[in-house]
């Protein structure tokens, strides 16, 4: 079975599982495991923060955003396809007590002069808006890089209302050695930054959220507040760490592999790809074969091939660390068994 | 002054100050005050509902109802400019915590297959749909009347997915006088109706809400949560007794003025109606004028004549019954002297 | 009927009638009811405060002071049988987002040693404390006047540590009334004020909120979210007017109603009052007749007296405007039927 | 340094370490970490439930627990110094939005009558009792164990008024080894049980919510809204196993250890047990010897000893699989040296 449904299924490598063995741990509870200071302030480092916390999910990461960043009532701006406001149960809205208000972006990049009409002016029928949420690279534009130009242009006017601008990077480094931009860069259009651990870094669980110093003191608070104040959390922070300086580099056979197979597949009668690839997330159309999004992943399943859903006539491939360039080769060829019995 | 800016601004008849100055009230906390429950029963018959529960304004009927049928971290359908979603300070997901979800319309009406492929299927991403809302007469639309079959159509969808249907019909009877389609008709299309008896029906304070007998039961409860459990409120609920019964036949008197001020309004160089006036509600757009919707209120202020901005170059006109015909025709001539100094 | 189960249950007097009949209303979601501004600027002066917010309820004014001062995940300190904790639905949790941690106190004042001891330090497990709430007159210590030192010496503690405080001040004018304190001194020992047109002051509907023109200012918005906001709120403000100016000073007559009912009932066999009677409110204990609180209300109703259960065998009765010295004599005569079958 | 703070930095075994290292992993996202539903299976299974979650923390389950059975507005029982009330950030209210209300216990355990009584009656004023929490063993009350039958009465009262029971049970398995009493016989008492695998048990990560399936169903959306929903959640759970499967017999040494250095305190000058000690936890009053807790707590670990504060006068002692009986004994020796100095 060739495992394209997304590059959160890697399993950690050898050399994780042997850090996570021999792993001196502390109870973080207490301040206490040096795994997870040394990985939290290596994420500070390398984005360019003051701090950095571990979480145990990019969703637990977001969540912690909002609710350290915004007062309940207020509203929050973000792209209308954003994976906060589509794939994180409206947690948002549950726990924080914020209104996403949602625009229509073009492949994940919002118009800046959208964003501007969009912040609320002074007014006893209004919210205040409390937040502007930023992904990069953008999931369900298909791992789409938002330009670095348009987040400095939206960091701009933040900045220029006092509004905190949080980026949710899950797939950042994707967007890091695709652009070949630093991530740095990246992350100093925004207050605070999330990113996982556990997408194509491979690490088996977990994400960071920095920020300014007193902003990782509130969330540390928050993170308690959701249950991911961790004990002997060493075990999966030092994976962790092995995922975040070992393994950005290679995200770039990710891409390779993602362009191969599109490249492949745009070759195939039926199959369309939609938009661009620039990482590792490969976007096909299957509605000239006839078939729905979910009937076309019967037939592929029954190959040997995995991938998931993401509209009526949508099917979203991911690359990752576990797909070799042969699997691709491997994937076209099951596929074509479907789509030679369709056209 | 001409006060064109909403029909809030209506002050109470002498018939209502007159029965409020007699009302023989209770205390409502303890059931007891014979004026309200005379009006929610009313109220309650008139829509074809169980049973309907008073409460003071427009927005908190419309929050209790997110309240009473909403899980925390539900998913809430609503049309993009729907005034639950830009005019109540995001209470909505401040206090149900819930998440609002919206979809462009046209004139207030959203697309029933829009609505059908937003409700959520059952996913551990997701959150479960749990209201779908309407607005009619839809406000930021220009007091747009949405057709009865789209609300049906809507409604229909909803039953399938066992979702209940919220009508935000703080000027419903706006679309009832000018549509001639019952209110009961219109209320068959919704599990629970909010209208207003301080908007064209003159009232100083107050609306209602309406729905099954339970569901009330659960709104009140939500509503002493809010503050908006009253003691001897008949002094409100006797004047909004006299709006529900004799005000509403002469709102087609306000909607021959709208129609009036928008037939004048397009013979003036520089100016635009925008859209359909359908009832109350006229949406002027000024840009012609070289001015924005701010400026030109300004000058238009300085000739006698109030009215609210509704967009960047657009403004609502809103008439009611504190504004005569001649009111009208006295408008427009101080409108001119300002476009004619414009143009 | 005799009606001594609350305060809330008073008719407007025939000056508040006549005030409302003859006001001169305006909008005041645009500021426009000069009833309301006159109302909220004498409210705020009385109490020495900078402004004033009028609300539909008590409820109301607590709970928007909860949200204003409150973050959500704060903790609130008051009194264990404080109307807050007991009878507002929990709203505070539910709305706010805070916790309540109760003080038992000494009919009605909290122990300044508990409430220091009661303020969270900081830690990672702890919430902070983010308000304490006081109340006098304590309704369910029967109407018992706390201290002023008692209200000093917390305030003390709270402003050492920057915690705001808000006195539930529902029946503060009978404080004011039987202690001689003026309001003022009273207000001065917190940062906000909620105080009840609608109690003994006998306005059909409404109470204030009043504090710091910035609180105030984020008050107002809070209040539009519960739905607060109203339109031509002059038909109660102007009411509300007549029970601030007119209405205090005869106070006194109900708290020696009261007293002669507390002494009569003393009288008695089989009845007993608890604690002391300061204002208002008397609590029988009707334990020794062998009936439950719920038993003799029955019994007493049928003699034309209503009263309400505070306990299993506690009963409230409270004197108001619309119970003259001899309705007491009458229903201690009504009493005296009942008691006398039992023992 | 000997360490006993808490027995939450006890670290993993080599049995864990080695199991970690092993582990088959999957995406426990899509259902496909075998460790971690073996580990769910095993734990439903031995309480007795129909289902089981594995969560990141302690204070996770417990919150789920409150999502899942509450709805926001309602009001949750639970003893005055529980864990949930006490050191959870006042998450219940500011994530449920619901009210706790403490009962005052004995060593941990509310009297019945106390629990009937405070159940609310239904009433406009009153919030609906959404909930009863338990704690066994009673972390604040010295590691106490509630006895069986408190808890079957308390569980008895809550099936009549059809309101759920959880139990917080942190340190369950120490009630169950001290006690003799099986498990799932605490476990009966209970609707849901939360369970601490990361305390005595050792493992590095992790507790468990076991109840019905319908509710784990709920609990696992919650669950992933609070950033619990993990990926290779093996890595931990699988550990995790270890700990459930191997080290629940081993905590009656934790006892022993625990009930040797009460043994020896108590003949110490200045030093006084507070309490029993059932379990593991010794709580040790210092206020003979002058000292504050900080201020001894501050002299033993000059001498290699670590505790917590637990009171103005009190520190808490946890023994665990990190310390052996040499160690206690040392421990003694050591606080020997403090009030020597002292007394």
């Amino acid at each position: 079975m060739i495992d394209l449904r997304s590059d959160t299924v890697t399993r950690p490598t050898p050399e994780m599982r042997q850090a996570a063995f021999d792993v001196e741990v502390g109870d973080d509870v207490y301040g206490e495991d040096e795994s997870v200071l040394k990985l939290e302030e290596t994420a500070a480092q390398m984005l360019g923060k003051e701090a950095a916390l571990f979480v145990t999910s990019g969703t637990q990461g977001n969540q912690i955003a909002a609710l350290t960043h915004c007062n309940r009532g207020d509203e929050v701006l973000l792209e209308a396809s954003a994976h906060l406001f589509l794939y994180e149960g409206a947690s948002m809205s549950a726990l924080a007590g914020v209104q996403p208000r949602t625009i229509e972006g073009v492949r994940g990049a919002m118009n800046p002069q959208d964003v501007r009409a969009a912040i609320r002016p002074d007014d006893i029928h209004f919210p205040e808006t409390g937040l502007i949420c930023l992904e990069n690279t953008h999931n369900k534009a298909g791992g789409a890089i938002v330009p670095l130009e348009n987040m400095q242009a939206i960091y701009d006017i933040a900045r220029e209302h006092n509004i905190p601008v949080h980026l949710d990077g899950a797939r950042l480094f994707n967007a890091v050695v695709a652009s070949g931009i630093s991530v740095k860069e990246y992350a100093a259009q925004a207050d605070t930054v999330q990113f996982c651990l556990s997408k194509g870094l491979g690490a088996p669980v977990g994400s960071m959220i920095t920020g300014s110093a007193d902003f990782i003191r509130s969330a540390r608070k928050w993170r308690k507040r959701l249950g991911g104040g961790l004990r002997q959390v060493g075990v999966i922070a030092e994976p962790g760490y092995v995922a975040l300086t070992q393994m950005v580099d290679r995200l770039a056979e990710d891409h390779d592999n993602a362009r191969l197979l599109a490249e492949l597949i745009e070759q195939m009668a039926g199959l369309r790809v939609e938009g661009e690839v620039d990482t590792n997330i490969v976007l096909v159309n299957v509605a000239d074969l006839g078939l729905t999004a979910e009937q076309f992943l019967e037939e592929v399943k029954k190959e040997g091939v995995l991938a998931v859903p993401f509209g009526p006539h949508t099917v979203r491939f991911v690359t990752h660390f576990d797909v070799s360039r042969q699997d691709i080769i491997d994937t076209v060829d099951r596929i074509m068994n479907v789509s030679r019995t369709c056209v």
